[in-house]
């Protein structure tokens, strides 16, 4: 496809960069070639380079303002995320799209709400509602007789690691360490996340408690390995350790790529989360 | 340091990309904060992200047209880079900076000549002299009692491996072998690298020869590791294959980024070579 004249904006949350591409006043990638154009404007060395694109599209639904959607650089389209769902609402709050401090964002994952703190008519700062989760071994899904799975013991590379596995849309298993800076990430990350007691296989996140009230978390992401951060493995992070009565329902999150600020909440006997966080416009670009 | 409104350039060599910045006109980057500037810009996730800038500067040599500037990701600035001078060169011409056909650069590596064949005013192809070549073992150097090393064995992580060593500039051992496909590059290419024979390190690589005119390339770079392209490796490999007369003077090179021709000629009794391949210019940004 040819890509000359395409203009685009590059954003990061904490480092996952996305290319930006609005669509809000018509199609500019056709739907059908989506995948394929994701893949090549993703490649590094040879095209743009990121994490994925984003386009900004009109929405459907009568209760959304706009819709988000994603895609990885492998062409694939997930649900949800939480870094570019923050991207997202920078460009469509920056570029007036729509002029709303509270976004309501159709997703693959549902309705998110986004509230928006601007400054001089730039957005600076997000609250996004991450929704309610769930604690449920079923539904995470983890094979173990035990209804709820709370600082229980798994045998992993021989050795016994107690962790808390929780869903907020996808799966996360939280294990609580003394010390991140002990953890050999690349052993226990891979073997926690192909671990047989997962069937869906699932996200590795070890957190270092610094007080009631922040943390610090290593990710490692199923499917990508390493990540400099991860929206909803932080917010499963404060989710298990409220759930288990280490952490307040305010916790700033320390990522290698940044902070987070996870505010959980109960809301008809579930737990809920809000994400807060910035997003930074890097550059405008246009393909030649 | 402030780079709002910073305009740029992305493009590629071989898969090998930079960031261009025309100072032609004026310094635009300070010289004092260039290595820092360089490495903000070069991270991925966080920034443009690239392997290194090039800056398009006025030569105050009389013999040179313009001059070239190139640093890396890590802030320090090689003499010379073949898939970034055709990059720069592509700039220079496209642009209008210098509308010449044949450009003489200056580089840290001393005066350069680029040949340049053009489309519609579009610089589409070019032809690099990369100089005069040694294989005296001092200039390499490698520690040894031969004056030079021509399919000389060295003992490699347990095995003797044939491989010749070249310097354009740079220092390269080439090994030639049936298949690259049975190459263990990420064993071989390190041992190489820093062993104990060549004190400054080494670039490696393993070629494969499909026919006289035409080789394949695996490139393990000194400081580096693997590289989807090699300019000066390509260059050195075709002059080693024709030292050893296993190759004529003109020789496609396959990489894993793309193709490069080398065209061998002799001077003065020693070997020289050109370089020929293309450049594109993949988007033009602004910071914001």
């Amino acid at each position: 496809m040819d890509l000359k004249g395409l203009k685009f904006s590059k954003m990061h949350g904490l480092g996952n960069d996305y290319i930006v591409i609005d669509e809000s006043e018509g199609e500019v990638v056709a739907e059908d070639e989506k995948p394929e154009f994701c893949q090549n404007v993703c490649r590094s060395g040879f095209s743009i380079g990121s994490d994925g694109v984003i386009f900004v599209t009109p929405s459907s639904s009568k209760e959304a303002d706009i819709r988000f959607r994603i895609f990885n650089d492998d062409g694939t389209e997930p649900e949800m995320c939480g870094n570019g769902i923050r991207c997202f609402s920078k460009f469509v709050y920056d570029n007036k799209i729509i002029e709303k401090e509270i976004l309501k964002v159709e997703t693959l994952a549902g309705l998110k709400t986004v509230e928006i703190t601007s400054k001089n008519g730039i957005a600076t700062f997000f609250k996004v509602d991450m929704g309610l989760s769930t604690f449920k071994t079923a539904e995470i899904p983890i094979k173990t007789e035990e209804k709820e799975f709370l600082n229980n013991e798994l045998f992993v590379d021989g050795e016994n690691i107690s962790m808390t596995t929780v869903s907020v849309g996808n799966p996360h298993a939280v294990v609580l360490t003394d010390s991140v800076d002990s953890i050999d990430l690349n052993r226990f990350g891979p073997a926690i996340e192909t671990h047989e007691a997962f069937p869906e296989k699932i996200n590795a996140h070890f957190v270092e408690i610094i007080s009631k009230n922040e943390i610090i978390m290593l990710t490692w992401e199923r499917g990508v390995g390493y990540t400099h951060a991860c929206g909803t493995g932080a917010t499963s992070s404060v989710l298990a350790g409220y759930k288990l009565s280490e952490l307040d329902n305010n916790v700033l999150v320390h990522l290698p790529g940044g902070e987070l600020e996870i505010e959980v909440y109960e809301k008809d006997g579930e737990l809920g989360a809000f994400m807060k966080g910035d997003a930074e416009l890097v550059f405008t670009g246009e393909m030649v």
